[in-house]
This record gives structure tokens, C-alpha cells and sequence, in this order.
């Protein structure tokens, strides 16, 4: 039982591999009613595509959107939307000696394992390519989002041992960042951090915070489709997480019932919560506060340095890895962040609309 | 669309509340022939039902399992498997006070917001006690893998500030703690801190580590049913997890590819690993090593300190919260980590086995 | 992978055998805020029980529901609703000479090849005592259906060669009918032909017809999970059920275009469909009119006369099935036709919900 | 919740319209290590694709099908199969007239009720030419099941009035026949029967047979993801299919247990049953005897007659459907049928792997 959907109402189904025709997405269960052109989606692939800036991998691609379907004289018509983005600059060569072995951090040998077969140009449908098709179906799911009121946004919180201020938090700069930093200070110090991993022929790790805001309370469905447990599901299955955080996180095993429960207080506006400890989520359901949501990236595997590896044959190998990589992933992770929350939310939305009689009298009645 | 199921080959569905009748769990999928009786599953159970400790709630419950169907002559029959188990010592009075506030920390508000009802019984269905359920199913999770040479063992790695040494691991004096802590002086020292907490009428988080050995390479489904994944969503599902972690997690973002990468070295025995910063998991799927997850507890969220919350008139009230409750659940929680991994795991091990046309003529031909 | 649910988001899980402890269902995704009591479920399991005439099992059961969650003060909270049937009247011992051989048109040899292993005290899972559990989840549905002024009505129109007249349909009679007969005439003919039958050791098939009346057009979900397809996933699920029709069935096979087309005309009371030959559906979506469905079951396979059959010594054995068994199982099978159909409109009424923008507005703008 | 995917493990989801830029389907879960080429789908495409004969569509379209992901070096990889087929030939202002109207038969007021818009250019989504997709993802399911020694076949057994004499079951003359008769003098009489309804501006219904050979017994998973029960789930989502049967279907209904139920007797290689009134499925699962599947299809809907339909406007309108349509669908409905049987079939028999801890010893032990 392969796993290339994700969602239960808003569905996506993602294909393709880095050196085939192509890759791409069938959306089933989009809303009917929803204007939608290409632009709408380039506008988010152009901030995960490859080139735009030194410490992004060199492979040129347009990462161009198609709409194939689903969509009559502008909008959306409730019938699946299929997604193409054509591959076009494919050095297939360049991989052909690392067939017969096992890259170290890569899926190689879990790819041979479980299929007895593997398609090793570029990591096949384990290269990060494959997020381009999530992004062309988060970028639907984000804009219905905000038909609702709902906005999600993710950034770059650290590379490596540079992390932001959150007091310096600035999110224009953010957006015409290289690293999607939203700390013009952080960046500085991250850029010459990522130098010197160059110059090492190494890579470096990072941090992607995201925030929900707008969200209504109850967003979620215990016991195990909660919210933070599908959010983090969406997250880890992005390459390369290795673990997730909802508000305080780890923090919040460190301290006390009486520091991470958050009390309200009386404003001048009404009631209001003094903290968010929580990340918005109590008991796998919003809680009417921005929900806080923290990803850990690895460093990218593939690194210039001499490695010593398993190979097919049993054997015991020492090599380069060649080829075009990123020496960071996470700043083109942050909008691939950014579109899984916004299908996991929207998704969400969508299951919650049969909770209650009174919603179906509304629709019905 | 509610969430009250897992998994998709080895489904379990749980139901019940904290005060009614009793909860139970129906496993759909669970294959025939397997030797199961109450006994095997009650021996998990025993491991998560209060009163172990004086640092669990004081509520008492036999919290014996009852199975209804599924089994014949002492064996699985491949039909689903219904366990009950009742509630006995229900004190509903002693919530009524807590109808009409949104208790800090808790899922009261989430569960009005979405149902427009809320069962105010000691949580209702966002209870601990639902992870009963859970545990029953993950016993018969436990037993299926072992036979096909899989062992799940979870413990406490750090209660509040206080840390096991990993140097220290002692498997059998954590079978015997009461803390289910594998290191006898982390486990005094948490002793200790816990009676600090108590007595501040205050709780405290903590962290549960969980391994898996034996697990064969190649478990997992890319691209969104990753074994990652699917343990995240798994773990976030428990109430009061907030934060999970593969192998290095959150450490890894700060390292460089060149540290975090596991490379091999020729032994006496064959080509070895010399490090397990994976976790065991890459690209989504098992590559062969010890799968490596952590999960981090927020402190219960109910303390017997006045508290300042939400009230359903749209005031804030002080009040303090009485009823039973876990100064930390953090010991009663390890059990329930195992069994949802163990669910987990073979769902993931059952799904893999369609993955190749060699395990289609192997059955079939 | 397991088959014990049914419907996406009012999911039915069914548990429980014929001679085990009980049996069961657990009903998922139920929307909050429904007025339910054990009463509004008892009363459409009182028509399936047997006993209510001489054409029905002599086994005695009281078919008692228990509600064991999900309801709280009267009405349903949004979690799952365990409703359990215990079993009383269980004559075990009548089977065992049924355990080496496999009866003819049962489901014997396919449970031993497929498991392994066979409960066989009265067929177990595959018993026709497994549809109290859907009657018990259905007569939710239904309520649910009636308050969004959908009406869901089934009866026998054949038992054997005996056919009710259209012409002659009396709802009322049928009511109190104990073969559920809308036709008087046609019921007395019925029973003698079931006496010639009784007196021949012998038994008789039957139709059964469903119509759903008051469903919005729309409701249905191209391509795959259409009204129809789904509505005869249901309906042959039942065991016994050999062939499904909507509308004219099989004899739209034979008519022409202009015949099986629907038109229009004016009536004074505004546009009106002449016929109703599509039963309902077209594309697979309702389009407003009555919903027309036709059930053919088989004659009940268990009957007294002698049968060779095969052994699971693989030689031919000659036998008399014992046991308690009914002439005819349509009369009881009515409300379980009625009740898998009420889940399955249900289910699609509420997967419409989010099949459009303005309804997502509606709930949350 | 759309509907756009079949199957649990192996399953397929379909997209596109019959004037859009193409249609397509991924196939997620198709098994790896499988030798697979365009020209083993393309043979599929091309018995349904139209022009083949004076009784189909004169819409020209070489239903090209290009495989876009999931196989590498002639194999399978176990990632999902992206299969494309463009359209070519899309005449989409023959169809401007019928965008204020709902044709009978069809499934326009459906889906405008439903999403609030509608693709009118023949029929969108609801065209016959989305089966093009079906047939695509068939064509893999029977090479599988082909390799595992199970065949699926399927022919006409009537058109209108004209049925196909089983005792004249003439296999090869069906293959090269223009309507997929096995049977020549049928099929003689039938090309006259459609004679007379195109010089009527009429079309006419008809019935496809099924025939399942080599399939194990215990396929099917009770209680509700029955073999019969997804194979008319597969078929009803066949536009036009107004009945199915498995068996003797509808004339079980007739007959009394000593005629339906199929009894064994000892020849000289061993017990054999003696007929197959059951169809090859007892209890939901095979019985091990070939499966017999009948599905009934109504006339096209769309007949040059003058008819009176509803408008857009409340009004009711007289008019004749221009545009290119076949007098009858079901020679080229053969083939999905095939397919869909195919892939029911498959899917089933990969869910039945997990069903027994012998299957999982043999794949992991």
C-alpha cells in the first residue's frame, strides 16, 4: 500500500521522480467555485524552485505549472485538478556512480530494500523535486485559506548554530531574503556560516517556524486525526525532518503545570490568554490562538567530502558525492513548510464542517 | 469526519469515556492464527492503570480487559477483535463544578467550540483513560511483531529537569521502577523533585524514549506515509505530547552533513555503521538499524493551584481544579508510546508486504 | 487488510459472531447535538429480531442495545457511539457437526481458505445475526435523514415466484405484515408457497425495494463513490444479496433511448420529470426525484433436506443441516436493506458539505 | 469528499474532462519489479477507443497513453505510475447549445446542484471518455493479474433485445468482432437491431458478462468489502450501468435453496461442484469456481429525437442533442468493465496477503 496521498477531504496525490518526464499532482476534493489560474501557483513554485541564490543547487528548471484539469472559465468545478511541472534540465549521467551504492543520509538502501529496484538518477522520488508538487497543491490550499480568513506563514528560525532574534522579527525583510531569515543580523552571520560549510564541502542543518493565524477553535478530530498530530505527520514526511515541535515543545517537558498552562486575564478588549505555551492546540484542537509549529531540518546529505559507504556488493566503499546540491536545504523548505500546514489545515476545515447537527441544518435545511 | 481510527491493514478504533460505561477498542485487520487471550493483553494494561505509585492519580481501576469477538479456541480468527474494558470508580460529582469554565491547559473549549456539547466528566473523551483502549490493541500489536522478531521497549529519559544518563541504562531496573526510569539515581533525584512538586500542589513534563530492534530495511511508505511520519502523528496523538524526535532531531539542525551523516566501517562481523544519527529511519524508511524516537510531555495540565481561566459566560474565573489527578503522566505514558509504535510499526510492516511482485508470486503462485 | 467499516464520514465498524459474546458496532463521526436514546435504536432492531412469526428462526433472542458512549444527557457529543448486543440464546453444540465440512451455499470453505481457521457455531462472522449491528447503526442514520426531511422506506415486493402488485401497494399493511408485504393478496400467496416450502424441507429467495425520498440532487460523488455504486456496495454486502438494480434495472438493457430518457413537461405546479426510469440517479448523483432500489437475495442456503457437500477431508459427504434457520430470510432482511441504505445516503449527504466554496463560507464566514 | 480513487493497495485515481487538454490516472501501490511498457496499455486503449466501428462515436482520438513516472528501465518501481492521454480532437462548440439545458439521461442538473458550475463541453467529467483513464490503470491490474495466474474476460451478451445464445459461446469471434459478440448470428441480428434505432435518431441499452477464471478461494474481505460488493461498487460507477448480477442474480430470488445451492460430486479428478449458481462467491469471498459478473447498461442518453428537458431557467424546452455520440455504448464499455474487474480483483487480492500470520512469516520469517 503506497502512500502518495495525503488529506482526507482536500486530497492530493503526488507523482514523479527528479529525472523523468516530470512530476505533479491530482488535487481531489477542492471546493467547486474557486477562482484559479497558473499564477496563482507559479507564484509559490518561484519560491521553491532552484537558482535564486548561491546556496541553492545549480540545476536550472523553470518549474513551470500546468493545469490539466478541473478548472472551466476560471474557476474551479469540483472534479480533480491535475497539476503537471515538466522536468527540463536533466544530467542523468552524472548520477550513474552512485548506482551501486548507498549514498550516506540518502533512502538508497531502504529504496532497494523494500522495491528490489531503484531508480538512482538524482534520488529518484526521493529527491527533493518531489516537494514542488506539494507546493503546487499548498498553494490552492492557501488560497482558499484566505478566502476564510485563515493565513499561514513559515520562515527561517536558524541554519546551523544561527538562530533569529524573534525580537527582531521582520517579515519584509523575510520576504526578499535569500535565506528567508526574518533577522537581517541572523541572515548576515547565516550567509558567512553557509561559506565556510562551502568551502569545507559541507552542509548545514536548520529550523523552519511556521504560524497559523485566524484559525477558529476546534479545528482538529481526536483521538488520532488531531491537529498537531496530522500537522506533524505533514511535516516529518517532508525529507530531511527530524523532529517537530508544537509551542513550547521539548521546553515544555522541562517545566511545570503552573509555567505552561495559559491563564487569561481580564483586557480592555475581554478575556485574553497571557501566553501561548500551548502553540494554539489543547487536546488536538485549535484553541482559537495562532497556532505555533517548529520543524528541524537535517543537513543535506550529499556533500563533497570523501564518505565511506555501503555498496551493493557488500563491500565497504570511500567516495565523493558529485553532482548539484544545496548546501542548505531550509530556506526552500520554507515554503514547502508552509503549504503542507496550509492542506493539513484546510483538510481539517473541511472534516470539521459535519461535526455538529447544526451544520448540516445550515447546508440542508 | 471523526478520528477515532489508525492505521490501515492493522486498524484500531477506540471508543469510550473517561464516565461512562467503560471504553474499549475494536482491531480490524488483525491477521488469524495468532495464540491471544486476556492474559496478554491485561499485562500491558497493568502497566498503565493507576494506583502504582503514589505519583499516580488515586483513582481506582481494575481496568480489566474483556475480549468480545475475534477469537476461537485461543487463536485469532482474522474478524474483529472487540475489547471492553469497564469503568468502575466513576466520582462524575466531582467535575460538576468544572461545567461551565474551560480548565487552562485542557481541551474543554476546543470540545464546545467544534460540538457545541461537551461531556465535562473528567475530560470526557480527551481522558488519559482513552489511552487504555489503545494499549489493549498495541498488547496484540507487541505480541505479532515479537513473533516476527521486532521488540518495542519505551522508558522515561527525563522527568522535568532531571535526566537519565544514557551511560547509566539498566533495562531491568526500569521494569521495576516506579517511574519506569532505566537510571537509579535520575529516578531518586526525580523522586525528589517530584515531591517538591506535589507539595507546590504543582505537576511536571518529561520526555519518553522509545527503540525499536529488529526491524527489517525498507518499512515505510514515501511520500507521506513515512514510518517517521506515521510515528509522529502517532505520538502527537497521545494527549500532552509536544514535541517529537528521530535519531538526533532537533540536534541535527545545528550539525554539518559531514557529522550528521552515517557512514560505514569494514568489522570483523561485515560492514558496520559507526554512528545511528538517523534514528534508523531515512528517506521515511527503516534502513535497518535500531529505530531511535523521542517524545516530550508537557506537565498535567490540571494542578491544585488557583488558576485564572475562561469561563462559558465570557469571564475570567479563578479557581482551583480538584478530582484525581497525576502529579506526572510521563510513567503511565511509556506503555502507551510502545503500544503506539508497535501499532505503527506493523501497520507499516503489513503495508510493505504488497510492495514487490516476489511478495505476490511468494503468496499466490 | 480487514473490510469491518463502512462510509467515510459516518463510519460504521462492525464487530461480533454469531455465538460469541456479542456483537457490535462503533459509530464514528456521528455529528453532535442529535437527541438519542436506546428507544429511537431498539425499536428498528425489533423488526429485524427473530421470532416475530413462523417464517423466522425459533433462536430467542431479545436483541437488546446497549449504548456504552458517545451519548451524554441525552444527545450525541461528536464521539464515537459504541452500541453493543449481547448474545443469549446460544446453542453451540447444535454446530459441531458442521465443523469438518462445508455447507453448500455458505460461506465455509472461503473463511477456512482464507484464514486458516473457522468459527463454526453457527457461521460465525458471516452469520445473518452480524446485521443486528448495521440495524443498530442505522436506525441513527435514519434519524439523522428524517430531521434533514429525507425518508428512507423498504419492503418486500417478491417471495419467490410471488409478486406484489404496485397497484395494489398498502404501506400500512406492510407495517404490521410479518413478511413485510405492502400487498395483502400477494402475502396470503406468499405464505403458502413458504408452507409448501417448510413442508419440503426447502426455502425461498425473494426482492426486496428501498425508496429514499426528499434527497437534494447532488448527492453522490463522481466517479467512483457515486450514489449508485456505493448504494450497491451496501446492499450487496448483505449476505444473501445477489443483484442490485436502480430505477428499471435490467430492463433498460432492453429499451431504447427515448423510452429510458426522462423528459419534462409543464404542470401547473411547475416542471415535472414524466418518468422515473433512471430510479433517481443519473451520473451517479441524485437529480431530485424518488431514489428506486431493487435487491434479489438468494433462498436462505441452510435447509433440512440432504446435500453432499465437501469435507475438509476433500471427500464428498452427504448430510442434513440442523440448526435453527428461517424459510425465508427477506422479511427480516427489509430493515437491514433500509438501514445500509439510510448509512450510505447519509454518509454522502455529508461528504457534500464541502463540495462547494459557499458552503465553506457558510460555516465559516 | 471526491470520488476520484478505486482501491485500497492498489489504487488508481483518475482526472480529466472530455475537453480539457487530456485525462489521466496514477496508480499508486502498483507492486515493483513489474515489466511494463506503453504498448501493454495502449492494446487496452485501443478496443475502446472510438471509430473502430459504424456503431461508435466519429469523434477521432488516437487515445495515446504516455507513461510519465513509476517505471524505470522496463520495470515498475512500486512510485506512482502517471499515465497522460491527450485530447485531440475536441469539437467544443457543438456543445455551447446545451449549456442552458439538462439533457435527459445525463447528469447535468447533478452536478450543477452539486458544485454550482458545470463544464458543459461534453459532458466534462461525466463523459464515457473519462473510462479512458479506468481502462489505462486495467490494463496494468490484468498483466499483474495475468502473471499470477488469473483471467478476466468479458464480452456482450445483448444488445436491446438480441441475446447472445450461450451454447454459441465463440470466444475468438468475439475478439475480432465490431461488437464484442461471442456469438454470430447474435451479433448479426444486433447490427440490425442499431440499424433501425440510427435511421430513429435512437440508441439502445445492452449487457456485458464477466467471466473471472483461476482466482484462489477466501478472496474478499466480509463484512463489507465483499468480493461482490466491490465489483458492483467498480461496475455502478460505470456511467449508464443500471443493474448488476453475480451469478444467477436476479432469478436466485425465484428459486428455493434445493435449486440455488451448489452441491458437490465425487468424478474422477476429485469432489466437483456440480453447477455455479452462486457465481463463484459465497459469503462475499471466492469460492474458488470462476466468477460470473453481469452488468446491465441503459441506451445512451444522448439521441438526436426531439425530447423535452429542464432549462437552466425553470423552463421546460423542446430540443434535439446535436454532437457526436454512439447509438451504443456497450461494446466499448467491454473493456472497462474488464478493467474495473481487474483492478477490484487485484486490489482484493493484495489485501487478502495480511490476512493470516502464515503470510506474514513467509514474507518476513
Amino acid at each position: 500500500m503506497a502512500g502518495s496521498s495525503f488529506g482526507s477531504l482536500f486530497r492530493v496525490t503526488t507523482w514523479g521522480e527528479s529525472h523523468g518526464r516530470g512530476l505533479g499532482v491530482t488535487v481531489d476534493g477542492c471546493p467547486a467555485g474557486l477562482a484559479l489560474c497558473e499564477e496563482d501557483i507559479q507564484a509559490y513554485l518561484d519560491r521553491r524552485k532552484p537558482g535564486q541564490s548561491r546556496y541553492t543547487t545549480k540545476r536550472s528548471e523553470s518549474d513551470s505549472v500546468e493545469i490539466w484539469s478541473g478548472v472551466f472559465e476560471g474557476k474551479t468545478t469540483g472534479t480533480p485538478i491535475s497539476l503537471v511541472i515538466r522536468n527540463s534540465d536533466q544530467h542523468s549521467k552524472d548520477y550513474s556512480n552512485l548506482k551501486d551504492v548507498y549514498r550516506p543520509g540518502h533512502a538508497d538502501l531502504g529504496f532497494e530494500e523494500k522495491y528490489g529496484i531503484r531508480d538512482y538518477r538524482g534520488g529518484g522520488r526521493s529527491s527533493g523535486r518531489e516537494t514542488a508538487a506539494r507546493v503546487a497543491a499548498g498553494a490552492i490550499a492557501a488560497k482558499i485559506l484566505r478566502e476564510l480568513g485563515v493565513e499561514v506563514m513559515a520562515y527561517t528560525a536558524s541554519i546551523g548554530p544561527v538562530v533569529c532574534d524573534p525580537s527582531a522579527f521582520d517579515e519584509e525583510y523575510m520576504r526578499s531574503s535569500a535565506l528567508y531569515m526574518p533577522d537581517a543580523d541572523a541572515e548576515e552571520k547565516a550567509r558567512e556560516y553557509l561559506e565556510d560549510c562551502m568551502a569545507q564541502k559541507d552542509s548545514s542543518g536548520g529550523t523552519v517556524h511556521c504560524v497559523v493565524k485566524g484559525l477558529p477553535a476546534g479545528i482538529g478530530e481526536p483521538v488520532f486525526d488531531k491537529l498537531d498530530a496530522l500537522l506533524s505527520q505533514a511535516l516529518f514526511s517532508i525529507g530531511a525532518v527530524k523532529g517537530v515541535e508544537i509551542g513550547d515543545g521539548l521546553f515544555a517537558a522541562m517545566s511545570r503545570g503552573s509555567e505552561n498552562n495559559d491563564q487569561y486575564q481580564e483586557t480592555e478588549e475581554g478575556p485574553k490568554k497571557m501566553s501561548n505555551h500551548a502553540g494554539g492546540i489543547l487536546g488536538g484542537m485549535s484553541d482559537g490562538s495562532s497556532v505555533l509549529i517548529r520543524a528541524a531540518f537535517k543537513p543535506t546529505p550529499s556533500i563533497g567530502q570523501a564518505q565511506t559507504m555501503l555498496g551493493r556488493d557488500g563491500e565497504v566503499h570511500a567516495m565523493e558525492i558529485t553532482g548539484r546540491h544545496d548546501p542548505v536545504i531550509v530556506p526552500r523548505a520554507v515554503v514547502v513548510v508552509e503549504c503542507m500546514t496550509a492542506i493539513t489545515v484546510l483538510d481539517l476545515m473541511m472534516r470539521n464542517m459535519t461535526a455538529r447537527m447544526d451544520h448540516l441544518r445550515k447546508i440542508y435545511c
